[in-house]
């Protein structure tokens, strides 16, 4: 980049119609409920599913390392649907004919820099099926450090922005906490994964 | 109810005009990147958000017995945007004026019937910031239990139908992969939640 980023600015937020969206539209799903009422439900989609099915995957990284705690990796990008720089898991939408699997090598691989191998695949989630259809799969993700391993470079596209922190597992709920006091979007998915993992580690049963 | 559940049915879906939506709309945002570029961005937002500035909440519920494992409560409901029946934890909008304690402590008794004690309340988190303003915040509640309690009833609405099931903490991943298989959708965040869960449970760090 030959300049300082600005910080990026919402300047005008207006009704679409979904004849004028491109990525996203509403939809009117007519429905018979259990007693046999038709009934109406309003929904958003996405327009940019593939034949996969699925419309992104999300990675939950876990870096080893010999004399750092094992840790995650978050980034951070300014998300105009909040109009603020959420913190997420790395994540993003599976190309046409991209399996989920290649998709969350190069996620992982754009956004950190890191080359991780799959651990696991969750089966299709859906993101918010009160509201929309949209839907993925969480990959769980190793990255194996050496010690004196140079600090990966991201490959991001020009004018994408993306931080990439590295957070010790032990602290992940407590940082989340920290970054929505300090003006960021937390993503819930993220929020969610980070509280398990705290419940567990504070509670015996 | 006078007679047995039908299965619930999508007989249309058909675009809707976010002028014609009255739960959500879709939005165009204008914004500058980073570079000071003019960029667009498509966002699905809801119509109903109160002065809260919060849409819904969702619950985490714990429940304790003296002579079962430590188990959760998870609400299996039709989902229309997901044509199916999804599994999520019990959550809800936030009514006008009622504040994220008040609607989880409702949620809960309503779907499950559960009386539960508030442990702890997250930050203000977004639920698919790519795409939706959507936001919510995720309640721990613990419910404590005595032997011989009786099972508690759930407080719906005429024509609402919402199946609980009581799932031990330790088996909850394999559930969720399990529900998904016999056909369920399976809610991202639930499955978040479990798989950090999960992951705690097994590693060593």
């Amino acid at each position: 980049m030959s300049s300082d980023p600005l910080p990026p600015e919402i300047t005008a937020v207006t009704t679409l119609s979904s004849a004028d969206a491109r990525w996203v539209e509403l939809q009117k799903i007519d429905w018979k409920d259990q007693t046999g009422k038709p009934r109406i439900w309003e929904v958003a989609a996405r327009k940019t599913r593939g034949s996969s099915g699925i419309d992104a995957v999300a990675i939950a990284p876990v870096l080893l390392h010999p004399s750092r705690p094992a840790s995650t990796l978050v980034v951070l990008q300014f998300r105009p649907p909040v109009a603020a720089t959420c913190v997420e898991f790395p994540a993003g939408l599976i190309d046409q004919g991209e399996t989920p699997e290649a998709a969350a090598i190069r996620e992982l691989r754009e956004e950190t820099g890191y080359e991780g191998k799959v651990v696991s695949i969750s089966p299709t989630i859906v993101s918010d099926p009160g509201m929309t259809s949209a839907n993925m799969q969480l990959v769980v993700m190793e990255v194996n450090l050496k010690e004196g391993d140079p600090e990966p470079k991201q490959q991001l596209d020009d004018g994408e922005y993306i931080e990439k922190v590295v957070i010790p597992l032990d602290e992940l709920l407590d940082r989340l906490v920290e970054y929505e006091k300090n003006g960021h979007a937390v993503s819930a998915k993220l929020y969610h994964w980070a509280a398990g993992l705290d419940f567990a580690r504070k509670r015996k049963w």
